[in-house]
Protein backbone atom coordinates (compact mmCIF):
# COMPACT_ATOMS: atom_id res chain seq x y z
CA UNK A 1 0.00 0.00 0.00
CA UNK A 2 0.72 3.54 -0.12
CA UNK A 3 1.46 6.21 1.68
CA UNK A 4 1.27 9.50 1.37
CA UNK A 5 3.25 11.96 3.98
CA UNK A 6 3.12 15.47 4.72
CA UNK A 7 6.56 17.24 6.07
CA UNK A 8 7.68 20.06 7.04
CA UNK A 9 11.13 21.04 8.05
CA UNK A 10 14.04 23.07 8.87
CA UNK A 11 16.50 23.18 6.52
CA UNK A 12 19.45 24.41 8.08
CA UNK A 13 20.52 21.25 9.71
CA UNK A 14 20.20 19.33 6.64
CA UNK A 15 22.60 18.83 3.33
CA UNK A 16 19.50 18.51 1.39
CA UNK A 17 16.21 16.31 0.44
CA UNK A 18 18.02 13.60 -1.55
CA UNK A 19 19.87 10.87 0.05
CA UNK A 20 23.81 11.02 0.35
CA UNK A 21 25.82 8.55 1.80
CA UNK A 22 27.72 10.19 5.38
CA UNK A 23 25.49 13.11 5.34
CA UNK A 24 21.90 14.21 7.19
CA UNK A 25 19.63 14.70 4.60
CA UNK A 26 15.59 15.18 5.10
CA UNK A 27 15.46 11.85 2.73
CA UNK A 28 18.05 9.41 5.02
CA UNK A 29 16.41 10.72 8.40
CA UNK A 30 12.39 9.83 6.65
CA UNK A 31 14.25 6.67 5.29
CA UNK A 32 15.49 6.01 8.44
CA UNK A 33 12.78 6.50 10.91
CA UNK A 34 10.59 4.64 8.42
CA UNK A 35 12.82 1.78 8.80
CA UNK A 36 12.66 2.08 12.16
CA UNK A 37 8.98 1.99 12.92
CA UNK A 38 8.25 -0.22 10.48
CA UNK A 39 10.88 -2.49 11.51
CA UNK A 40 11.75 -2.61 7.71
CA UNK A 41 14.79 -1.87 5.38
CA UNK A 42 15.45 -0.33 2.69
CA UNK A 43 12.05 1.99 2.75
CA UNK A 44 12.32 4.54 -0.13
CA UNK A 45 10.46 7.98 -0.27
CA UNK A 46 9.41 9.55 -3.38
CA UNK A 47 9.47 13.52 -2.99
CA UNK A 48 7.28 16.17 -4.28
CA UNK A 49 10.58 18.71 -4.36
CA UNK A 50 13.90 18.10 -3.74
CA UNK A 51 15.17 21.01 -2.28
CA UNK A 52 18.63 21.89 -2.13
CA UNK A 53 20.85 22.31 1.37
CA UNK A 54 19.61 24.49 3.59
CA UNK A 55 16.05 25.02 2.29
CA UNK A 56 13.11 24.86 4.24
CA UNK A 57 9.91 23.14 3.61
CA UNK A 58 6.55 23.54 5.55
CA UNK A 59 4.29 21.82 3.06
CA UNK A 60 6.83 19.21 1.69
CA UNK A 61 4.61 15.87 0.42
CA UNK A 62 6.27 12.56 -0.38
CA UNK A 63 5.00 9.18 -0.48
CA UNK A 64 6.36 5.22 0.37
CA UNK A 65 5.07 1.73 -0.66
CA UNK A 66 4.72 -0.05 2.88
CA UNK A 67 3.74 -3.82 3.60
CA UNK A 68 0.19 -3.40 5.47
CA UNK A 69 0.89 -6.11 7.82
CA UNK A 70 4.35 -4.14 9.15
CA UNK A 71 2.13 -0.91 8.84
CA UNK A 72 -0.66 -2.71 11.51
CA UNK A 73 2.10 -4.12 13.22
CA UNK A 74 4.20 -0.70 13.78
CA UNK A 75 0.83 1.00 14.70
CA UNK A 76 -0.69 -1.63 16.85
CA UNK A 77 -4.28 -1.77 14.91
CA UNK A 78 -5.43 -1.87 11.41
CA UNK A 79 -8.32 0.62 11.20
CA UNK A 80 -8.93 4.08 10.38
CA UNK A 81 -6.31 4.96 13.34
CA UNK A 82 -3.19 3.41 11.95
CA UNK A 83 -1.67 6.35 9.78
CA UNK A 84 -1.89 8.31 12.64
CA UNK A 85 -0.21 5.92 15.14
CA UNK A 86 2.59 5.73 12.61
CA UNK A 87 2.64 9.49 12.61
CA UNK A 88 2.62 9.95 16.28
CA UNK A 89 5.81 7.50 16.13
CA UNK A 90 7.46 8.41 13.03
CA UNK A 91 7.70 12.20 15.36
CA UNK A 92 9.31 10.21 18.14
CA UNK A 93 11.61 9.44 16.75
CA UNK A 94 12.97 12.05 13.92
CA UNK A 95 14.66 15.14 15.46
CA UNK A 96 12.57 18.26 15.73
CA UNK A 97 14.00 19.83 13.07
CA UNK A 98 12.00 17.66 10.71
CA UNK A 99 8.18 17.00 11.83
CA UNK A 100 5.84 14.97 9.61
CA UNK A 101 2.57 16.66 9.99
CA UNK A 102 -0.16 13.88 8.21
CA UNK A 103 -0.20 10.45 7.26
CA UNK A 104 -2.77 9.05 5.19
CA UNK A 105 -3.04 6.40 2.67
CA UNK A 106 -2.56 7.54 -0.92
CA UNK A 107 -5.15 7.25 -3.31
CA UNK A 108 -5.02 5.23 -6.59
CA UNK A 109 -2.64 6.52 -8.80
CA UNK A 110 -0.99 9.03 -6.31
CA UNK A 111 2.60 9.80 -7.21
CA UNK A 112 4.17 12.71 -4.79
CA UNK A 113 7.01 13.96 -7.63
CA UNK A 114 4.80 13.26 -10.97
CA UNK A 115 1.11 14.27 -9.61
CA UNK A 116 2.05 17.16 -8.38
CA UNK A 117 0.44 19.85 -10.54
CA UNK A 118 1.75 22.98 -9.43
CA UNK A 119 4.81 23.80 -6.50
CA UNK A 120 4.57 26.65 -4.48
CA UNK A 121 7.62 28.31 -2.86
CA UNK A 122 8.27 32.26 -0.46
CA UNK A 123 11.51 33.73 -0.78
CA UNK A 124 11.61 35.93 2.43
CA UNK A 125 13.94 38.90 2.73
CA UNK A 126 14.59 41.79 5.35
CA UNK A 127 16.11 44.45 3.25
CA UNK A 128 15.86 46.64 6.28
CA UNK A 129 18.77 44.89 7.97
CA UNK A 130 18.82 46.13 11.46
CA UNK A 131 15.07 45.70 11.50
CA UNK A 132 15.63 41.93 11.12
CA UNK A 133 14.27 40.01 13.46
CA UNK A 134 16.12 37.58 15.62
CA UNK A 135 13.66 34.62 15.82
CA UNK A 136 12.71 34.15 12.42
CA UNK A 137 16.54 34.99 10.87
CA UNK A 138 16.86 31.33 10.05
CA UNK A 139 14.34 31.63 6.94
CA UNK A 140 14.87 35.53 6.30
CA UNK A 141 17.76 36.41 3.92
CA UNK A 142 19.29 40.23 5.26
CA UNK A 143 19.81 42.26 2.66
CA UNK A 144 22.07 45.56 3.14
CA UNK A 145 19.92 47.82 0.46
CA UNK A 146 16.50 48.40 0.01
CA UNK A 147 14.65 46.87 -2.31
CA UNK A 148 11.84 48.43 -4.25
CA UNK A 149 9.12 45.67 -4.83
CA UNK A 150 7.72 48.16 -7.65
CA UNK A 151 10.10 47.31 -10.24
CA UNK A 152 10.80 43.69 -8.55
CA UNK A 153 6.76 42.86 -9.60
CA UNK A 154 7.45 44.89 -13.20
CA UNK A 155 10.62 42.39 -13.47
CA UNK A 156 8.19 39.24 -12.61
CA UNK A 157 5.78 39.59 -15.02
CA UNK A 158 8.57 39.57 -18.01
CA UNK A 159 8.94 36.10 -16.59
CA UNK A 160 5.18 34.77 -15.92
CA UNK A 161 4.27 32.33 -18.10
CA UNK A 162 5.77 28.99 -20.44
CA UNK A 163 9.50 30.03 -21.06
CA UNK A 164 12.61 28.66 -21.38
CA UNK A 165 13.86 29.14 -18.22
CA UNK A 166 17.28 27.45 -19.39
CA UNK A 167 18.52 30.87 -18.41
CA UNK A 168 18.12 30.49 -14.34
CA UNK A 169 18.47 26.68 -14.40
CA UNK A 170 22.16 25.43 -13.45
CA UNK A 171 23.49 23.44 -16.23
CA UNK A 172 21.05 22.16 -19.08
CA UNK A 173 20.88 17.92 -18.04
CA UNK A 174 19.57 16.68 -21.57
CA UNK A 175 16.46 16.93 -19.97
CA UNK A 176 13.68 20.26 -21.12
CA UNK A 177 14.31 23.37 -19.50
CA UNK A 178 10.66 24.14 -20.54
CA UNK A 179 8.51 25.26 -17.66
CA UNK A 180 5.29 27.28 -17.14
CA UNK A 181 5.52 29.80 -14.23
CA UNK A 182 2.37 30.59 -12.89
CA UNK A 183 2.79 33.39 -10.62
CA UNK A 184 5.45 35.62 -9.41
CA UNK A 185 5.22 38.65 -7.60
CA UNK A 186 6.80 40.44 -4.16
CA UNK A 187 4.80 41.86 -1.44
CA UNK A 188 5.47 43.26 1.84
CA UNK A 189 4.83 41.26 5.12
CA UNK A 190 4.72 42.84 8.45
CA UNK A 191 8.21 44.54 6.80
CA UNK A 192 9.70 41.27 4.92
CA UNK A 193 9.81 41.46 0.90
CA UNK A 194 8.53 38.14 0.29
CA UNK A 195 8.22 36.87 -3.48
CA UNK A 196 5.36 33.96 -3.98
CA UNK A 197 6.93 31.73 -6.85
CA UNK A 198 4.17 29.15 -8.26
CA UNK A 199 4.90 26.55 -11.17
CA UNK A 200 4.21 23.21 -12.84
CA UNK A 201 7.77 22.21 -11.97
CA UNK A 202 10.91 24.04 -11.13
CA UNK A 203 14.35 23.25 -12.23
CA UNK A 204 17.77 23.22 -10.38
CA UNK A 205 18.14 26.40 -8.72
CA UNK A 206 15.54 28.01 -10.33
CA UNK A 207 13.55 30.03 -7.78
CA UNK A 208 17.02 31.29 -6.27
CA UNK A 209 18.16 32.65 -9.98
CA UNK A 210 14.89 34.24 -10.06
CA UNK A 211 15.09 36.02 -7.23
CA UNK A 212 18.78 36.90 -7.96
CA UNK A 213 17.50 38.52 -11.17
CA UNK A 214 14.42 40.75 -9.48
CA UNK A 215 17.25 41.82 -6.58
CA UNK A 216 19.20 43.39 -9.40
CA UNK A 217 16.27 45.28 -10.62
CA UNK A 218 14.84 46.01 -7.14
CA UNK A 219 18.25 47.13 -6.21
CA UNK A 220 18.34 49.53 -9.28
CA UNK A 221 21.42 47.99 -10.64
CA UNK A 222 19.20 46.77 -14.11
CA UNK A 223 16.18 47.77 -15.03
CA UNK A 224 12.72 45.74 -15.14
CA UNK A 225 13.21 44.98 -18.46
CA UNK A 226 16.38 42.81 -18.35
CA UNK A 227 14.63 40.19 -16.50
CA UNK A 228 13.45 39.38 -19.96
CA UNK A 229 16.14 39.93 -21.89
CA UNK A 230 17.95 37.35 -19.63
CA UNK A 231 14.65 35.08 -20.11
CA UNK A 232 15.56 35.36 -23.98
CA UNK A 233 19.13 34.36 -23.95
CA UNK A 234 18.33 30.85 -22.74
CA UNK A 235 21.35 30.37 -21.85
CA UNK A 236 22.91 29.88 -18.04
CA UNK A 237 23.48 33.60 -16.98
CA UNK A 238 26.57 34.28 -14.94
CA UNK A 239 25.40 37.85 -14.43
CA UNK A 240 22.01 36.41 -12.41
CA UNK A 241 22.89 35.36 -8.91
CA UNK A 242 21.79 32.42 -7.17
CA UNK A 243 20.70 33.91 -3.75
CA UNK A 244 21.35 32.51 -0.27
CA UNK A 245 19.20 28.92 -0.04
CA UNK A 246 18.32 30.19 3.69
CA UNK A 247 15.32 32.35 2.58
CA UNK A 248 13.94 29.90 0.85
CA UNK A 249 10.38 27.81 2.02
CA UNK A 250 8.53 25.18 -0.37
CA UNK A 251 5.00 26.15 0.98
CA UNK A 252 2.58 24.17 -0.55
CA UNK A 253 2.47 21.10 -3.53
CA UNK A 254 -1.17 20.97 -5.32
CA UNK A 255 -2.72 17.46 -6.49
CA UNK A 256 -5.65 17.31 -8.41
CA UNK A 257 -8.59 15.17 -7.94
CA UNK A 258 -8.07 11.73 -7.12
CA UNK A 259 -10.07 10.66 -10.30
CA UNK A 260 -7.06 12.84 -12.27
CA UNK A 261 -4.04 11.72 -10.45
CA UNK A 262 -3.06 8.43 -12.31
CA UNK A 263 -3.42 10.79 -15.95
CA UNK A 264 -1.62 13.68 -14.07
CA UNK A 265 1.59 11.86 -13.18
CA UNK A 266 1.65 9.79 -16.83
CA UNK A 267 1.30 13.79 -18.73
CA UNK A 268 4.08 14.89 -15.87
CA UNK A 269 6.34 12.01 -16.83
CA UNK A 270 6.32 12.60 -20.74
CA UNK A 271 6.77 16.07 -20.07
CA UNK A 272 9.86 16.14 -17.73
CA UNK A 273 11.78 13.43 -19.41
CA UNK A 274 11.33 15.71 -23.28
CA UNK A 275 14.65 16.32 -24.55
CA UNK A 276 15.77 19.62 -24.26
CA UNK A 277 16.96 21.69 -27.66
CA UNK A 278 20.62 20.35 -27.60
CA UNK B 1 23.81 61.95 27.47
CA UNK B 2 21.43 59.27 27.50
CA UNK B 3 21.15 56.97 24.45
CA UNK B 4 17.75 54.95 24.21
CA UNK B 5 18.33 51.10 22.92
CA UNK B 6 15.49 49.39 20.73
CA UNK B 7 16.76 46.00 20.65
CA UNK B 8 15.83 42.26 19.83
CA UNK B 9 16.98 38.67 20.86
CA UNK B 10 17.01 35.17 20.26
CA UNK B 11 17.09 33.87 23.80
CA UNK B 12 18.48 30.42 22.80
CA UNK B 13 22.20 31.99 23.09
CA UNK B 14 22.48 33.47 26.56
CA UNK B 15 22.31 32.64 29.99
CA UNK B 16 19.28 35.97 30.02
CA UNK B 17 19.81 39.28 29.84
CA UNK B 18 21.98 40.03 33.03
CA UNK B 19 25.63 40.07 33.07
CA UNK B 20 27.21 37.35 34.62
CA UNK B 21 31.34 36.67 34.59
CA UNK B 22 32.09 34.11 32.13
CA UNK B 23 28.31 33.31 30.43
CA UNK B 24 27.01 34.87 27.82
CA UNK B 25 24.40 37.37 28.37
CA UNK B 26 22.96 39.79 26.29
CA UNK B 27 24.15 42.89 28.86
CA UNK B 28 26.96 41.52 28.52
CA UNK B 29 27.35 41.19 24.33
CA UNK B 30 25.49 45.02 24.29
CA UNK B 31 28.27 46.41 26.95
CA UNK B 32 31.02 45.13 25.11
CA UNK B 33 29.81 46.26 21.51
CA UNK B 34 29.41 49.53 23.49
CA UNK B 35 33.13 49.30 24.91
CA UNK B 36 34.65 48.37 21.50
CA UNK B 37 32.39 50.97 19.38
CA UNK B 38 32.94 53.56 21.50
CA UNK B 39 36.03 53.00 22.56
CA UNK B 40 34.89 52.97 26.17
CA UNK B 41 35.52 50.91 28.79
CA UNK B 42 32.47 49.75 31.98
CA UNK B 43 29.93 50.74 29.57
CA UNK B 44 26.51 50.09 31.81
CA UNK B 45 23.19 49.61 30.23
CA UNK B 46 20.00 49.68 32.44
CA UNK B 47 16.92 47.62 30.62
CA UNK B 48 13.16 47.36 31.09
CA UNK B 49 12.74 43.60 30.73
CA UNK B 50 15.28 41.32 32.69
CA UNK B 51 14.30 38.75 30.49
CA UNK B 52 15.49 34.95 31.69
CA UNK B 53 17.61 32.55 30.09
CA UNK B 54 16.35 31.43 27.05
CA UNK B 55 13.14 33.87 27.07
CA UNK B 56 13.32 36.22 23.78
CA UNK B 57 12.72 39.80 23.07
CA UNK B 58 11.54 41.98 20.00
CA UNK B 59 10.84 44.86 21.92
CA UNK B 60 13.48 45.06 24.55
CA UNK B 61 14.48 48.89 25.81
CA UNK B 62 17.54 49.62 27.38
CA UNK B 63 19.40 52.77 28.07
CA UNK B 64 23.51 53.68 28.55
CA UNK B 65 24.62 57.12 29.51
CA UNK B 66 27.47 57.82 26.69
CA UNK B 67 30.27 60.68 26.35
CA UNK B 68 29.07 62.78 23.31
CA UNK B 69 32.70 63.43 22.27
CA UNK B 70 33.11 59.22 22.09
CA UNK B 71 29.67 59.01 20.24
CA UNK B 72 31.17 61.52 17.49
CA UNK B 73 34.03 60.12 17.05
CA UNK B 74 32.66 56.53 16.53
CA UNK B 75 29.87 57.67 14.24
CA UNK B 76 32.29 59.93 12.61
CA UNK B 77 29.90 62.82 12.91
CA UNK B 78 27.63 65.10 15.44
CA UNK B 79 25.04 65.75 13.51
CA UNK B 80 21.52 63.84 13.80
CA UNK B 81 23.06 60.88 11.66
CA UNK B 82 25.77 59.94 14.36
CA UNK B 83 22.93 57.48 16.43
CA UNK B 84 22.00 55.99 13.15
CA UNK B 85 25.89 55.27 12.68
CA UNK B 86 26.12 54.08 15.72
CA UNK B 87 23.13 51.19 15.31
CA UNK B 88 25.54 49.98 12.57
CA UNK B 89 28.83 49.78 14.14
CA UNK B 90 26.90 48.32 16.97
CA UNK B 91 25.24 46.03 14.65
CA UNK B 92 28.31 44.85 12.94
CA UNK B 93 30.24 44.34 16.02
CA UNK B 94 27.08 41.88 17.41
CA UNK B 95 26.31 38.35 16.80
CA UNK B 96 23.24 37.19 14.50
CA UNK B 97 21.25 36.37 17.40
CA UNK B 98 21.12 40.13 19.10
CA UNK B 99 20.38 43.17 16.67
CA UNK B 100 19.83 46.71 17.59
CA UNK B 101 16.82 48.37 15.99
CA UNK B 102 16.97 52.37 16.99
CA UNK B 103 19.37 54.06 19.00
CA UNK B 104 17.93 57.75 19.60
CA UNK B 105 18.90 60.46 22.20
CA UNK B 106 16.60 60.26 25.12
CA UNK B 107 14.12 62.41 26.20
CA UNK B 108 15.10 64.06 29.58
CA UNK B 109 13.72 62.17 32.57
CA UNK B 110 13.62 58.80 30.64
CA UNK B 111 15.00 56.31 32.87
CA UNK B 112 14.80 52.51 30.17
CA UNK B 113 13.82 50.87 33.52
CA UNK B 114 11.76 52.79 35.91
CA UNK B 115 9.78 55.14 32.78
CA UNK B 116 8.53 52.25 31.84
CA UNK B 117 4.35 52.17 32.04
CA UNK B 118 4.02 48.69 31.08
CA UNK B 119 5.80 45.70 29.62
CA UNK B 120 3.58 43.31 27.10
CA UNK B 121 4.83 39.48 26.86
CA UNK B 122 3.37 37.26 24.51
CA UNK B 123 3.76 33.39 25.67
CA UNK B 124 3.45 30.73 22.31
CA UNK B 125 2.41 27.67 22.87
CA UNK B 126 1.76 24.13 19.86
CA UNK B 127 -0.83 22.40 21.38
CA UNK B 128 -1.31 20.29 18.80
CA UNK B 129 2.51 19.18 18.57
CA UNK B 130 2.21 17.38 15.10
CA UNK B 131 1.47 20.04 13.61
CA UNK B 132 4.61 22.44 15.06
CA UNK B 133 6.57 24.30 12.40
CA UNK B 134 10.05 23.47 12.56
CA UNK B 135 10.89 27.18 11.57
CA UNK B 136 9.15 28.38 14.47
CA UNK B 137 9.93 25.59 17.52
CA UNK B 138 13.00 28.54 18.59
CA UNK B 139 10.04 30.57 20.26
CA UNK B 140 6.72 28.40 20.22
CA UNK B 141 6.35 25.86 23.01
CA UNK B 142 5.25 22.45 22.48
CA UNK B 143 2.27 20.68 24.23
CA UNK B 144 1.36 17.27 24.24
CA UNK B 145 -2.70 18.23 24.75
CA UNK B 146 -5.06 20.22 23.15
CA UNK B 147 -6.04 23.17 25.36
CA UNK B 148 -9.26 24.99 25.49
CA UNK B 149 -8.81 28.58 25.06
CA UNK B 150 -12.46 29.66 26.44
CA UNK B 151 -11.50 27.67 29.92
CA UNK B 152 -7.78 29.16 29.79
CA UNK B 153 -9.83 32.51 29.61
CA UNK B 154 -12.04 32.30 32.07
CA UNK B 155 -9.37 31.78 34.32
CA UNK B 156 -7.31 34.49 33.16
CA UNK B 157 -9.98 37.07 34.09
CA UNK B 158 -9.51 35.97 37.67
CA UNK B 159 -6.15 36.92 37.66
CA UNK B 160 -6.15 40.35 35.85
CA UNK B 161 -6.02 43.83 38.15
CA UNK B 162 -4.22 44.94 40.83
CA UNK B 163 -2.68 42.10 42.71
CA UNK B 164 -0.42 40.69 45.24
CA UNK B 165 0.72 37.98 42.84
CA UNK B 166 3.32 36.46 45.32
CA UNK B 167 1.82 32.94 44.49
CA UNK B 168 2.97 33.53 41.11
CA UNK B 169 6.81 35.12 41.87
CA UNK B 170 9.98 32.97 42.28
CA UNK B 171 10.31 34.17 45.94
CA UNK B 172 9.56 36.94 48.22
CA UNK B 173 12.93 38.99 48.14
CA UNK B 174 11.45 41.66 50.70
CA UNK B 175 10.00 44.04 47.72
CA UNK B 176 6.28 44.06 47.24
CA UNK B 177 4.95 41.48 44.90
CA UNK B 178 1.62 43.77 44.53
CA UNK B 179 1.24 44.02 40.41
CA UNK B 180 -1.20 45.60 38.24
CA UNK B 181 -1.97 43.25 36.02
CA UNK B 182 -3.69 45.25 32.74
CA UNK B 183 -4.06 42.76 30.32
CA UNK B 184 -4.03 38.55 29.62
CA UNK B 185 -5.93 36.74 27.72
CA UNK B 186 -5.27 33.87 24.91
CA UNK B 187 -6.03 33.74 21.10
CA UNK B 188 -5.30 31.17 18.27
CA UNK B 189 -3.02 32.68 15.54
CA UNK B 190 -2.46 30.08 12.99
CA UNK B 191 -3.34 27.37 15.00
CA UNK B 192 -0.65 28.56 17.91
CA UNK B 193 -2.41 29.62 21.35
CA UNK B 194 -0.85 33.01 22.11
CA UNK B 195 -1.52 34.81 25.36
CA UNK B 196 -0.98 38.29 25.66
CA UNK B 197 0.34 39.40 28.95
CA UNK B 198 0.74 43.12 29.89
CA UNK B 199 1.42 44.77 33.11
CA UNK B 200 2.77 47.66 34.96
CA UNK B 201 5.73 45.25 35.83
CA UNK B 202 6.25 41.55 36.68
CA UNK B 203 8.32 39.69 39.58
CA UNK B 204 10.54 36.94 38.51
CA UNK B 205 8.82 34.17 36.94
CA UNK B 206 5.38 35.87 37.39
CA UNK B 207 4.60 35.27 33.34
CA UNK B 208 5.93 31.79 33.48
CA UNK B 209 3.98 30.84 36.35
CA UNK B 210 0.81 32.35 35.25
CA UNK B 211 1.02 30.28 31.80
CA UNK B 212 1.63 27.09 33.87
CA UNK B 213 -1.59 27.80 35.73
CA UNK B 214 -3.86 28.54 32.90
CA UNK B 215 -2.27 25.50 31.04
CA UNK B 216 -3.61 23.14 34.09
CA UNK B 217 -7.24 24.66 33.38
CA UNK B 218 -6.70 24.32 29.22
CA UNK B 219 -5.95 20.80 29.98
CA UNK B 220 -8.69 20.01 32.01
CA UNK B 221 -7.05 18.98 34.98
CA UNK B 222 -8.12 22.32 36.87
CA UNK B 223 -11.40 24.60 36.96
CA UNK B 224 -10.68 28.25 35.85
CA UNK B 225 -11.98 29.02 39.69
CA UNK B 226 -8.59 27.70 40.57
CA UNK B 227 -6.50 30.31 39.81
CA UNK B 228 -8.56 32.70 41.22
CA UNK B 229 -7.94 30.32 44.78
CA UNK B 230 -3.79 30.26 43.65
CA UNK B 231 -3.92 33.85 43.76
CA UNK B 232 -5.63 34.42 47.09
CA UNK B 233 -3.56 32.35 48.77
CA UNK B 234 -0.59 34.48 47.89
CA UNK B 235 2.23 32.38 49.01
CA UNK B 236 4.13 30.53 46.28
CA UNK B 237 2.37 27.50 45.12
CA UNK B 238 4.69 24.09 44.05
CA UNK B 239 1.36 22.76 42.58
CA UNK B 240 2.23 25.54 39.91
CA UNK B 241 4.17 24.88 37.17
CA UNK B 242 7.12 27.56 35.41
CA UNK B 243 6.30 26.70 32.36
CA UNK B 244 9.56 26.61 29.97
CA UNK B 245 11.59 29.64 28.74
CA UNK B 246 11.37 29.24 25.07
CA UNK B 247 7.70 29.96 24.39
CA UNK B 248 8.31 33.31 25.88
CA UNK B 249 8.92 36.63 24.46
CA UNK B 250 9.02 40.61 25.48
CA UNK B 251 7.09 42.38 22.74
CA UNK B 252 7.06 45.73 24.02
CA UNK B 253 7.51 48.19 26.69
CA UNK B 254 5.35 51.02 26.71
CA UNK B 255 6.50 55.04 28.12
CA UNK B 256 4.78 57.83 28.70
CA UNK B 257 4.70 61.40 26.64
CA UNK B 258 8.52 63.13 27.10
CA UNK B 259 6.96 65.81 29.64
CA UNK B 260 5.97 62.56 32.38
CA UNK B 261 8.88 60.53 32.36
CA UNK B 262 10.53 61.74 34.82
CA UNK B 263 7.87 62.12 37.30
CA UNK B 264 6.53 58.22 35.94
CA UNK B 265 10.45 57.18 37.05
CA UNK B 266 9.87 58.47 40.40
CA UNK B 267 6.92 57.43 41.05
CA UNK B 268 8.16 53.72 39.74
CA UNK B 269 11.14 53.51 42.21
CA UNK B 270 8.66 54.27 45.45
CA UNK B 271 6.23 51.55 44.42
CA UNK B 272 8.59 49.09 43.34
CA UNK B 273 10.84 49.59 46.33
CA UNK B 274 7.66 49.24 48.87
CA UNK B 275 8.51 46.87 51.38
CA UNK B 276 6.29 42.97 51.23
CA UNK B 277 3.65 41.90 53.55
CA UNK B 278 6.73 40.83 55.93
Amino acid sequence: MRLRIDLAYDGAGFHGWARQEGLRTVQGELEGALDTVLRASGSAVTVAGRTDTGVHARGQVAHVDVDPDRLAEAAGRRDDGAEEALLRRLNGVLAADVRVRRVSTAAEGFDARFSAVWRRYCYRIADVPDAVDPLVRGHVLSWPRPLDLDRMNAAAEMLVGEHDFASFCKKREGATTIRSLLDLSWARVDGIAEATVRADAFCHHMVRSLVGCMIAVGEGRRDPAWAGEVLTRRVRDSTVTVVQAHGLTLEEVAYPADDALAAQAERARVVRTLPGPA
